[in-house]
């Protein structure tokens, strides 16, 4: 037995597979899912690992190391949350949710780390040794709102649209803020004395490290979009490109300290259209497919490890420090969320209603981020408390408010997020609106958001799609590709329903009445009485055909190639032939 | 800049990205890997790195560790050769592939041993310190046939199916031979005394070796199968367990110092049948090309490293001992060929030929598995003119006979590859000597393959079908099955050319004439004219409408969920009414 030599692709592949098959347990038993999140079952599951590793070896298994958790659990999360992004009700509300991100999480750092502060300052807690700084520190480590978290129990709850993408867009973009105060905070920590001019590069720094973020991330989207221009001869490896270059947006970002989780956003959001385009319908359904497997699996894993690093011996325990952080958590959020939304309103037509501000406030879950920030800080005494109140935090508001916010979003029926896709007709009227608008816009000279969206798509379809796609062409009505993006799928389905297979298509055979008279005698003849009875003959005496397949081939998949295009001839010439 | 923060995953990815460029590279010139092998210019790549990084730091980089060759890079390669194997030709010829994976195999090497421990007696060579054992040792890693180095170049030159396999299949199966010559000589090396108990027990670890790789596949293939059983409810995660499982069988193999080659083709040919019939079809889409994917990468990676790590001090250069191990390791495989084909051809009636037998011959190369086994060799004072050997024969074996192979199978009018799929006439045919065969082979009391396959696949629908397969009701007619199939990809292929966007079918039509000319009025009036004039005054006036998708969502994607649902309902409706 030879345990070192694999030990660890081994133990990684089993931790993926625990989380895995605990993910295929809770969907057997269909109540279980619908009454508890996914995420409060995957860190019951790793609470339970851990003690038991803990009770086998003393000692909590190292697997929520920071840089795994920040270089190849969360990139993954990130990415298929940018990718699947709906752009409109995102750039939509944009204002909105930068307000929330950038000024919400400013004023929550600022809130809870001023007011633990004050109660550090109760004599009777005895927790004077914690400075203002170091509560300032954990205020921007746990203020911030978690994407991981919130799309667990979100997704889960379907709220309407907007109040989806507000709460999900904010857990997003918060981490540039949450970068930098962070940052800043743990370099003041270290510093003998702070100087106003400090403060104030730390303010420039935001813009930094935020749209630092977006442009890298788009320069890698971008560069993406234009190699996948040149994968036409080597379809197999074109998904490879979508995952490489938004890794390596990350990686970038965070090697410059930038905003990794934003670049990562841009990139996707950036290349998105553009590839769908070059690449091949098969290549995109992997790229999607692959995407949700891969987030969906560190989304599990992030959870698991949440709950098995819990266990161990990092806490310290103070009542006061710990519950007045959770009342702050609360309260700071709830406040900022009450005074934003006020200014919000003021300004739109769409207010956002009382029900909707209670989500959004309700809505604010900590994550597996605080959770590997605060194994960041540097050591100092009091960091095991800081850990133990992080992780009552993130207990608290997965558990808690992760298992009420659906039965309260029942009970205060807040709007549902709209079942059916909206129809071809709703589709044209609100383009001819956009347009409508953006011409209304460019008349009374506002610059408002539909000004800029039919800017940007004039600059993409006169430059960026010239230089990005690899077949140019004057695009297509937007009506003919809906339709025919409609007709591929509904002939996928027909097939799939096995209602092709019974009733073979022969569309052209509506002009030709001698055709349908002689399919009709083929038919006959076959009837599906005498095909059954065929059927049953040959499958009672001969086994089941599997196709032959062609010889071994790295770069093609069977049936891809020649056969393929044989196939596709046949049909094109029958097609024409009638 | 905090490069080291993230190195490891930046460099891993920066790696992947070169490789990926280089392969789109030589595809952009169409005429360079039409007489060059890939294989060739991505080592070619690799020196030109190699040099570069060795200019630069003095020291190869090291790329090629052989932890990182066997646990991430060949795996990924032999589960897709298993995957994709074709079973049929596989099974025919499994006696003749044994045969040269294993006894031809063990002549080579100890053909190759004893040769060049004769040429270590030749005094004027100076290479008498290198002993028998360390001549076999040698033999042994330098003997085996190469299953990537085949691959890459063998599904350039599409020979006939026979051929391919013959040596694919050797190349796959040779490698519990090779483990176990190998591990056994460098045991014997660091014995003071060797026992003839030894060499028997080396025997015997050959089935051990073999049959344990065996055992662990299969048994993980079907657990694979028996798990994807209750993946209903969470698609997402389905491919996941195909590479999961199949991962762990290598890894679990490895461990019991069994073949993980063996194992994980034994896991991906058992798992295949069930596991297809198990995940959906965009899993199974999503499956097939993130294999051919990640194989063709890890192939790419595997010439780029081997490439950067032949530059570099390793090499002890002795010309005799080089040269004559290069012309050994090419006279014992094309005797060893010629005399086991003719004990093969003396048994069957399908001869190999004299042509097909050279191309056996030449087709040996030999490529990283050898390269990565002999930096594993013990430390001795002549391990470096192992390596250079090593090296030469690779570089030889790849350049030379990997370039020339396609001028000699033209030369030679080897016999091609069938390029047409059999087709539904010949299929039932070949299905139907199958069972008359079985027949006579039952009743003549000879156990052959077509016994022993209708025994397998009686096993299969009585036993194993039932436990592994989710939906398991009476096998339909494999000729229903495969028109389903045909049918279900010309809808696609019909839908993808745009013909089924022009003309939508109605299927049933044929049987209705009333509802015929409705339709007809209905064609009419929308007629292409109209249509074309509508889609250019659209396009002109309105930009391209993209669906604006439903809320994000992680475990579903878009368009999967209700509105299919729906779209399916109404087919299905709509096709019963008619």
């Amino acid at each position: 037995l030879d345990y070192q030599h694999v030990q660890v692709p081994f133990e990684i592949t089993l931790w993926i597979m625990l989380a895995s098959l605990a993910k295929i347990g809770f969907h057997l038993y269909n109540k279980l899912p619908s009454v508890v999140p996914e995420s409060c079952l995957l860190i019951f599951v790793g609470l339970i690992m851990g003690g038991i590793i803990y009770g086998l070896n003393d000692r909590s298994p190292p697997v929520m190391d920071t840089d795994i958790f920040f270089l190849y659990l969360l990139p993954p999360i990130v990415l298929d949350a940018g990718y699947f992004m709906p752009s409109r009700p995102f750039f939509e509300n944009i204002g909105t949710i930068l307000l929330y991100a950038v000024v919400g999480t400013i004023w929550n750092v600022f809130g809870i780390g001023f007011s633990l502060y004050g109660i550090c300052q109760v004599k009777a807690f005895r927790l004077q040794d914690v400075s203002l700084l170091h509560n300032l520190l954990f205020g921007s480590l746990i203020a911030a709102v978690d994407p991981v978290a919130v799309l667990a129990v979100f997704e889960e709850i379907h709220v309407n649209e907007k109040l989806h993408i507000l709460v999900f867009g904010e857990s997003l973009l918060n981490d540039a803020v949450t970068v930098v105060l962070y940052k800043l905070f743990r370099s003041f920590c270290e510093m003998p004395t702070i100087k106003s001019v400090d403060v104030f590069a730390g303010v420039g720094k935001f813009f930094v490290v935020g749209l630092g973020g977006v442009l890298v991330g788009l320069s890698f989207g971008f560069t993406a979009a234009f190699t996948t221009r040149f994968t036409k001869d080597i379809r197999v490896i074109e998904p490879l490109f979508v995952f490489l270059y938004s890794y390596l947006s990350y990686l970038t970002a965070e090697m410059f300290h930038l905003s990794g989780i934003v670049a990562i956003i841009a990139c996707a959001m950036g290349m998105k259209r553009y590839v769908e385009a070059n690449i091949s319908l098969k290549s995109h359904t992997t790229v999607k497919y692959f995407m949700k497997m891969w987030s969906s699996v560190s989304d599990t894993l992030i959870f698991i490890f949440l709950g098995v690093s819990t266990i161990g011996e990092n806490h310290e325990w103070n009542w006061p420090y710990i519950c007045f952080t959770v009342i702050f958590c609360l309260v700071w959020r709830a406040l900022g969320v009450l005074v934003l939304t006020f200014f919000v309103n003021r300004f739109h037509v769409n207010t956002i209603t009382g029900k909707d501000q209670f989500i959004i406030a309700y809505g604010g879950l900590r994550g597996a981020i605080c959770f590997s920030l605060v194994f960041l800080l540097p050591d100092f005494h009091r960091k095991k408390l800081f850990i133990a109140a992080t992780t009552v935090v993130i207990l608290f508001t997965v558990f808690i408010q992760g298992m009420t916010i659906r039965p309260l979003v029942d009970l205060l029926a807040v709007k549902r997020k709209r079942e059916s896709a909206p129809t071809v007709g709703e589709q044209i009227h609100i383009r001819f609106l956009d347009h409508l608008l953006a011409g209304i816009e460019d008349i009374s000279g506002h610059w408002g958001q539909y000004y800029w969206k039919d800017k940007l798509e004039y600059f993409n379809s006169k430059y960026l799609q010239k230089i990005l796609l690899r077949e140019y062409d004057q695009p297509k009505s937007s009506i003919v590709l809906l339709y025919e993006k409609l007709e591929r799928k509904h002939a996928i389905e027909l097939a799939e329903t096995g209602q092709l297979g019974r009733a073979p298509s022969h569309p052209s055979l509506l002009n030709d009445r001698a055709v349908i008279m002689d399919k009709k005698l083929e038919d006959d003849a076959l009837n599906p009485h005498v095909l059954d009875n065929m059927q049953e003959i040959l499958a009672r005496n001969l086994y089941r055909t599997r196709r032959t397949g062609p010889a071994y081939s790295r770069h093609t998949l069977p049936g891809e190639t020649e056969h393929v295009e044989h196939a596709k001839g046949i049909l094109i010439l029958r097609h024409k032939s009638l």
